[in-house]
Parts: C-alpha cells; sequence; structure tokens
C-alpha cells in the first residue's frame, strides 16, 4: 500500500503533488519521492514522510507543469532513499512510480540483469520500469504500448505512471487491484490513489478499472484495456468530504480497515500461496529451513493484539509442525531470567516493528544465540532489522489504533509458516495440506461474506451500547479470538470486556454472570462443539445473555442463545480468520454508539515504542 | 487437619461422639472412626464422611462411658480404612486418635519393626501408638509416664488421645501445634478439637498449651507439662455461637482460612525443609530425582487458583532449575493436540484432586507418556492416586470456596520443588539456596505480619465496595499474583475484575482507566521496581486510583499512591506468598460489604469435577 499523485496542466506541478501525497500519507510514510518533467526528467527521493521530501527539496529547481509523486509503504526493501519512489529506468529517460506487489520480480530481474540493465534499489519496481524500458527499446514501439506490453508480462498488483523525457506532454498509468481515480479540471489533470489530492481542483472524477491504461497526451485523455480496446470513461461527480474520502468513504479508519481485510489476507498470501500449484513458499522460511526442522522449541514474544495471534500460532505450530512452542508477554519475558537455549527459534510478532518490549525481548533471546523470525507489518522496522529471518505481513498501513487487519494478517503469514514447517518437518498429512492451502485460499470470500453481517451487528450493538460489562468465551483456536474480540471491545468502548478459555469459566468468572452480563461465546462447528455448548448452557442457566458465532446452519445454539451471528463454515484451525470478523465490528459499532473516538480512543497509542 | 472428639463421664459416650464428629467435619471427611472401652476396647473405623461410619456401626454393640473419634483429612497414607483413626497398637491394648504430623515417624517405624512391632496402616499414628506401647512395655511404667516419654521422641505437631483396656476409667491426652480444648461437666469432660462437641453440654472449657498432658482418671483432671510439672487449668466460659465457633470465630470459612495460613504454608514444609540443618527434602521428588535432572521441559496443568500457582512455578523452575516450563489450561490443552514427549515432566495442580479437566489433562500426557507429578491437597484424591508421584500440600481442608490457603500451600510446595530440583540439576549457587530456605523459614511470620494489614485493608475495602470495576497489575512474579487477587474479588463480589502483567497495559487496557477506576498495583522493591513506578505514573496520568502493595519503608510508591499497603520485604521468588494476603483480605471485605455470601459464591462450585 502505497500513495501516487499525478499532474498534468497548466499549473505548478510539484506543489500539487507534494500538498497531495501529504493527504495520502495515510497510505504509508516511510519514504517519499517526486518526478518532474521539464525538458528533463528530475527526481527528487527521500527516506522518511513528505515534510522530509519537502525540506530535501528546498529551493531547488522545480517548475514543471507534468510529474507524479509517491509516498512509499514499503514491501520490497527497506524505507530508504534508494528503495523510495520514482524509480528511473537504467537510461535515465524514463520514470515510475507504483502501488502493489509484483510477484515474478525476481524472475524478470535476473532475464533484465543478464541483458545489462542496472539496479539502484532492492524494489519490484524498479524491474518494472526497466521492463518496460527492455520492451520499448526491443520492439522500437511507442511508449504506450510498451507499457501496454509489460503488463502481460507482470503478475500481481499495481497502480503505475510512468513519465518519459521523449514525450513532456504525456502521462501513462494503468490498475490492476491497486486503486487510481482520475481527476478531471479544465485543461488539466490529475491521477491519484485517492480523491483527497483531487477535490480541491474538481470534483469530476473516473475511477479507473482494472486492467485499463490511461494515457494524457496534450490536453487529451484516453483509456484502452490491456488488450488495446478502447473504453469510455464515465465521469462522476465527487460529493463527499475530505475526510471521509481520505478514509475510502467509511466514517473510520478502523471501519475502512476491517472492511479491507478480505485484501490484507490475499496480499499477505500472494506470491506464498497457490494452491493449484501446489505452491506454498517464503522466503524467511525458506533459509531458515533447517533451523525450524531441528527446533526444539518455537519460542513466540509479542505484545497486545499480537500476542493472541501468537496464541493462535501456538496452536497452529504445536498441531501440524510439533513443535512445542511457548507464548511470551514480551515485557514479561525480558525482566525475567527465561531459559533460551541456541536450539531455540524466537518468533517476535509487532504489527509497527518497534514495539519497544517486543524488541528488546529479542535482543536478550539473540544474546543467547536462539535464531530470531521478525513477523512484522512496517518493512525495515526495528523488529524486522533486528530479526535473523522473517515474514512481513503486507497488511499496509494501520490507521486505526485499535489493530484489526494487521492482526488478519499476521494469523495469515503464520498459518503459512506453520504449514510450511510441517511440510518440510514432514509432520503433516500430504492430504491435510492441500485441503488447508485450498481453504486458505478461500479465506478472502469468506471474510467478505461475514463483513456482510453488518447491519445485524449494528442491531446487536445497539442493544447491548450501554452495558458496563462483557465477557468472551472461545475454546482451541477460538480461545484467541475471545481474548483479541474482548480487548477490542476495551480498547475503544471503555467497557470492561474481558476473554476467557470457555472451560475456565467454571473456576471463577461464571460468578459474574446473571441476567445483566452480556456473554459472547465464539461457537463455530469444530471438535470442542459439545463442549461449548454444555458452556453455553451453563451460562443460560444463570441468565447470563449470550451472542452466539456459530457456523453457518447451526440449528442447535440458536435454541439457546439470544442473538446468534452466522459465520462461513471453515477449517477449525482457520476459523479465527473468519470468526473475529464480526467480533471487531461489534467493538466499532458499540463504541461509535457510545461517542467514542474510534481511531484514537483514549490513552492509547498506536505504536508502543516505551516500555 | 482432623477433628478429633473425646468422652468420659456418665452418659453413653458413642452418640455423642458421633454427633461432636460431624460438626468437626469441616476438618477433614475422608474417613472416620471411634473407639469405645467398656471392659474390652472396641474400634469401629470406615473410609468416607461421619455418616458413613454410622451406617457401618447399625446397630452393633456401642454401650460405654468411655471414648473417642476421630474423622480424618489425610497427611501421610490414603484415605481407606485402614488409615482411619483410631489406630490399634500392636497389643490392641491401647488405641489412639492423632490430629497432626509426626515428621520423624519413617525413623522411629523402622526401629519399631525391627523390635517385631506390627502396622496394619501407612500412618504416622500408628508409629505414635506402638511408640507408647513400647515405652510403657519396656519401662514398665504407667500408660501416663509412657505418653510422656513419647512426646520427647517424637518431632512434629499432635493433638493426641489414648484410651487403654487396662485403665477402662481414664483417658489420656496432650497436645503440640494442633488445636484441643476440653469441656467440664458435672462429673464428666468433652475433648475436642474445637468447642462445637461439646457447647451443648458444659459452656465452661479448658484450652489446652502446647506440651501439655491431660489425664481424666476417675473423675478428675490433671494437667501437667511435658517435664512434668504441675498446672493449674483455666477455666473460661463460652458465649459464642455454634456456627461462629465452628468457623474457630470467624464470621466466614474464607475469613478462618485467610488466617489460618502461617500455620499451613508451615504444615506445608514441615518435615521438607530445616534450614538450619540444610535439610530440603521431599520424597516425591527424590524418587523421581533422574528424571527432573534429565526433564527436557516441564509442563504445568492446571484450572483457576491453581494455575496460577502453576505460573509462579514456571518462573521458580525457569529461573533456578533452568527448565523450560509451559504453563497450561488443563482444558485448552486436554482438547488440542498439543506436544507431549517422554522427556517431558507433566506436574497437575489441583486443590481438592477431582478436577475433571486437571485430570483428564494427565490422563492425556501419560498415555503420550510423560511422567506425572500430582500437587493436590486432598490425599488419596484421583488427581493423587493417577500421578506417578506427588506432594501434597498440607494445607488442611478448605471450606470456603474461594481457595485462599490452597494457593498459599501450593506456591509454597512448588517453591520446595524448585529449589530441591534446582540443586539436584547443580544450577542454583549454594549461598542462594541457602538463603532462599532461611527465607522460607521466615515466610509464615511474614504472613502473619501481613494479617494485621486487616483493620487498615478493612477501611480501604470500604472506600471502594460500590465500584463496579478494578484492574489489577504486577509484574514477574507478582504477576500471577495480580490475576489471583482479581479471581478472587470476582468469585466473592461479583466485581468484574482483571488481572494484567503491567508492561500489557498500555496494548489496551489502559484505555479502561479513568477517574473511577481503581488499580492495585502490586510494586514490591524487586528488579522491575522501577519499571511498575512508571506503570503507576502512566495509571496517575488517567487519573486512575491507585491502591499499591509494596514493601515496608517505600517512600517513592505513597507519594503516587492513593492507597499504600505495606508488606515485609522478602526475596522476589518468594513474595506472592506475602503479597497475595493484603488482596485476599481486600476480597473478603469488600465481598461481606456487599451483602455477598462469601463462602458459597453464587454460580461457583469448590471443586469442579465436571468439564
Amino acid at each position: 500500500m502505497c500513495g501516487i499523485v499525478a499532474y498534468i496542466g497548466h499549473r505548478e506541478a510539484c506543489p500539487i503533488i507534494l500538498k497531495g501525497l501529504k493527504r495520502l500519507e495515510y497510505r504509508g510514510y516511510d519514504s517519499a519521492g517526486i518526478a518532474l518533467l521539464n525538458g528533463d526528467l528530475k527526481v527528487y527521493k527521500k527516506k522518511g514522510k513528505v515534510s522530509d521530501l519537502e525540506n530535501f527539496i528546498g529551493d531547488q529547481a522545480t517548475h514543471s507543469h507534468v510529474g507524479m509523486g509517491h509516498t512509499r509503504w514499503a514491501t520490497h526493501g527497506e524505507p530508504n532513499d534508494s528503495n523510495a519512489h520514482p524509480h528511473y529506468s537504467t537510461s535515465k529517460r524514463i520514470a515510475i512510480i507504483h502501488n502493489g506487489i509484483i510477484e515474478n520480480y525476481a524472475a524478470l530481474k535476473t532475464v533484465l540483469l543478464s541483458r545489462g540493465y542496472e539496479f539502484h534499489s532492492d524494489t519490484d519496481s524498479e524491474v518494472f520500469i526497466n521492463l518496460i524500458e527492455d520492451i520499448h527499446t526491443n520492439n522500437n514501439c511507442s511508449l504506450e504500448e510498451a507499457v501496454r506490453l509489460a503488463l502481460h508480462e507482470v503478475v500481481g498488483a499495481y497502480a503505475i505512471v510512468v513519465l518519459s523525457e521523449d514525450d513532456p506532454n504525456q502521462l501513462i498509468a494503468a490498475r490492476k487491484g491497486s486503486p487510481m481515480v482520475i481527476g478531471v479540471g479544465e485543461n488539466e489533470f490529475f491521477l491519484a490513489s485517492d480523491a483527497t489530492p483531487i477535490i480541491e481542483y474538481t470534483n469530476e472524477v473516473i475511477y479507473v478499472n482494472d486492467y485499463e491504461i490511461v494515457v494524457i497526451k496534450d490536453g487529451k485523455l484516453d483509456i484502452q484495456t490491456k488488450e488495446a480496446v478502447r473504453t469510455t470513461p464515465y465521469i462522476q461527480k465527487l460529493e463527499l468530504k475530505l475526510d471521509a474520502i481520505e478514509k475510502g468513504g467509511y466514517e473510520h479508519f478502523m471501519l475502512k480497515e476491517i472492511f479491507e481485510q478480505p485484501r490484507s489476507i490475499m496480499d499477505s498470501m500472494r506470491g506464498r500461496l497457490i494452491a493449484d500449484q501446489n505452491h506454498l513458499m517464503m522466503g524467511g522460511i525458506r533459509e531458515y529451513a533447517n533451523k525450524f526442522v531441528a527446533a526444539d522449541r518455537i519460542l513466540i514474544v509479542a505484545c497486545g493484539t499480537s500476542w493472541h495471534a501468537g496464541l493462535v500460532a501456538e496452536y497452529l505450530f504445536e498441531e501440524f509442525a510439533r513443535i512445542p512452542v511457548e507464548v511470551e508477554y514480551a515485557s514479561e519475558f525480558r525482566y525475567r531470567n527465561p531459559v533460551i537455549r541456541e536450539t531455540d527459534i524466537v518468533i517476535a510478532i509487532s504489527q509497527s516493528g518497534e514495539t519497544a518490549d517486543t524488541l528488546a525481548a529479542i535482543e536478550l533471546a539473540k544474546s543467547k544465540g536462539a535464531t530470531i523470525f521478525g513477523v512484522c507489518n512496517v518493512v525495515g522496522s526495528s523488529i524486522a532489522r533486528a530479526s535473523d529471518a522473517g515474514a512481513y505481513t503486507h497488511a499496509g498501513p494501520e490507521i486505526g489504533v485499535a489493530s484489526t487487519k494487521a492482526f488478519t494478517a499476521q494469523v495469515t503469514v503464520l498459518t503459512l509458516m506453520a504449514l510450511m514447517v510441517a511440510e518440510k518437518r514432514g509432520t503433516i498429512e500430504n492430504s491435510k495440506l492441500r485441503q488447508l492451502m485450498v481453504e486458505m485460499e478461500n479465506i478472502p470470500a469468506k471474510v467478505e461474506q461475514a463483513l456482510k453481517l453488518d447491519a445485524q451487528i449494528q442491531h446487536i450493538a445497539d442493544v447491548f451500547k450501554d452495558v458496563p460489562n462483557f465477557l468472551y468465551l472461545g475454546r482451541g483456536y477460538n480461545f484467541p479470538v475471545a481474548l483479541e474480540g474482548a480487548l477490542k471491545l476495551k480498547e475503544i468502548s471503555y467497557i470492561h470486556a474481558e476473554g476467557y478459555p470457555a472451560a475456565e469459566m467454571k473456576h471463577g468468572p461464571i460468578a459474574l454472570i446473571d441476567e445483566n452480563m452480556p456473554v459472547v461465546v465464539i461457537a463455530t462447528k469444530d471438535s470442542s462443539y459439545e463442549k461449548i455448548v454444555s458452556n453455553i448452557q451453563e451460562v443460560k442457566a444463570r441468565k447470563g445473555r449470550i451472542i452466539a458465532i456459530v457456523t453457518e446452519g447451526d440449528d442447535v445454539i440458536p435454541e439457546m442463545a439470544e442473538f446468534v451471528i452466522e459465520v462461513p463454515a471453515a477449517d477449525e484451525a482457520l476459523v479465527p480468520l473468519v470468526s473475529v470478523i464480526p467480533l471487531q465490528l461489534l467493538s466499532y459499532h458499540i463504541a461509535v454508539m457510545r461517542g467514542c473516538n474510534v481511531d484514537q480512543p483514549r490513552n492509547l497509542a498506536k505504536s508502543v515504542t516505551v516500555e
């Protein structure tokens, strides 16, 4: 996830682009850059925020009427000056900005290297622009045609803009998977990841469709499909306010991020799992395969929501890879004198990659010789750098303080890891592995389906919005989901919600239950279904108000529960990715109804970089 | 802990004793027995409750004016008919009932066996009566003198009554450590562990002191010290009601059990730890020393409060014995497919020894070849029997549903285990081990001191009795204490209290904190003291109401906290035994003030024998 902006018209391009990039910083902010056409093609880029780029440009000449800019959220290559966009081709005559992931970049790069192309960054995007240059040169075709042909070569997701010194009054763009909108002004055009950089200049926009190529040349807009079929652009009037657009039409970043999950889960699997090709591969695991195969124990260190993802991973790794797993609060781990051996693998989970306690915990584990494996969302973050190997979650920047899409991305990546390690260790039946791989690919669609419960959940939220307490119960794979559901509610609605393994309820918490206590029970069909039905009856016997998350078609629990939320069936090992969705929505709607600041709840910070 | 009753006078002894035993069943109920003198010395005894004994006696002849009875709480030997009291001597001419533990019984038994004495039980008490018979025969002295000399031989605690066929109108009793009260009627005497079996016949009582020997013969009472110095008995008038006496003068069993802890902790160490003799020995560990030395991993399975004791044990075993420990909810452990190896040791913790989930968890672990070590309070319970080895906690019967003394007894036993295993593995410095052994012996005195905080805590309880929510925070060894403190409050006051590792607060729960939220912080002086002071400041900055448990003399935290409770300093590894005391008292007083049924909180059961 990155932000892109481009301009072609009669105004000065640079200030428009810089201002637009600032609006898009919610999409990424690890580095930023700008390219301006004014006879030659100048690129300015810098690690950091857009304001760092501004300072860097300073008084340098920026006069131009055609330009493009990018604010980055790293996916390939750490955030630094050279990995920042735009990227030149080897000849430096053309340049690209790119939002997305090119999955087959490694293979393309090998070919391009053999043909003498040079690379100054670790990005997939630089491969893209050299591929375009290669086709442009070899086929002796127009740049537009070269772009079109290049799009047939790349696998993955992209929104790109390409500028060339040889066509000083032209801007070429294309998209697949990543968003792009064109702003249509008077003799000027704007192009951006969303409408926020555009809206103060024009309210007429065109949403570019997947596989479309946009050419704006000499004041004319032309849109064709990848197959070179011209399309008639549909111009729409924007009626949204700025801050709403920034949130993609959602009222809050958190809601936007909840709804992004089918996509962010898919992004986290992209290039790593292709079931019908029997492809399951993560670079970090492959590199350390022997360590994982020989591992006596896996220690997982994390805090907060990441710790919950770690609990899911414990169940996955123990069940499939048959390695004993211990999940530790990073803060507790680092201050006691834990037993750490050189044969231990420590998995550190952190969305920001900057969580101070987690970072300190892995430094401790490293000093004892353990292998550190980082699972972070922010590329090049401190934890990613301090790890021996790792896997990024590719959820894109998470702005809402209460983590949602980062959690499901973590669980996705940890699931793939566990399956890959299980395969390497020979501890999983081939048929089971295949079944789970196919199921994993279906998860985004099931999440999409679970998101359709929104209206129903809003109704339930309205019923319970004023209660002071909540209990959340789950067993097995749904136990961490219960903890996570409770944490979400706690964080944003300030309702005291607590999660428990369902069977532990009898050992104390059941005393809390009376006719005023809502109890959320995650009771999808799995191996402990009968047991959790008993737990529901125990709650009911004490008059607790039951909200049950059940598998579609369940006809037993609806007889007992006050409210039932049906989620699509999924293998029990994968069900957390689906069953957590209604809990995220429930906490969101309750918090909104209580008038809480959902995106910036009191007392909390997005990334806890203090101890 | 057992209950004893005796009678000598003009009434029928049997019904008085049986009725008295029923009153004392709170002291133990695993087996019961009665001895009656009527020319010969008859003993009736049976596994089970007093009602089982009654059924067993049925229509058998019980006419007698001198007798004694016992309701047992097993310490040596499982609960069965032969281990029930009274115990005959080998000649069957004398018999004993005994409440307490004879620590040097094994050595005494060896000598007695060599002299031809026979044993029909596994008890230390049968050793005691044979020792008396041996002295009686060899020294050719009176039974009274034989008892007196025997008391010089035994090490430990006792309240005993001895009857002899040769002295049909005599009753001899003695005590050290275990309670005993004499009821003085008209030409009749009663004797019991507390006044409940006596009060309906007389309100004049004499409390027997330690090291006193009581002889009632031909209607006369004579009390002498162990050194044969006659003392003048102090006759007091009872003004208490029956149910109050049963609870030892406390309003509730829970409070009584809280105040019993100096004693129950000492009982749990008795015979296992003698610091100045450098003695640290637990039978179950000695037997399985090689397993512990070679252990790759310890798995602890438990539920509720026992699970919290397990968390303390995790820290102890990792720090001192350097064995990786994983603590699991028994219910979660058994339903997933956990990795269990033959080199694993599974420690199962359960007060009742009947917890269904824990029992099922160890059956699973056993089936995979792991060694099972049970830590239970009830001798001969299902978990004790299902274990390969174990250590009893000797806390005595716990009647209050909310566990208090069982928790500290568990932690005591687990601490001794960790230290003994550390010594065997050579992972602890000798000087550190010595220091901790001495410190452990001082813990009961420190608990006694902490109990003096009662009045202050009552005041704090009054301030917070009406709040709906509480947070409990601790780090390191005090993190499980925070969980336990919260669970206690939840169980008996129905206030939603939740425990957290202090540093995790920033990752969510801090959102709950405002000027209405009481936050109990356990902040004794230890290696993370500075960090928890920062956590207190974070709470304070959000206007949370801080109740801090601190080390005596702390002059930093009192500046920040609304209430400060000072506990005696203790080594940080042992501090849970001290720091948990004020939390037990706080929950107790709040519950009482809220009018809750402290001993039988709603929805809960003492021992959870269902899944």
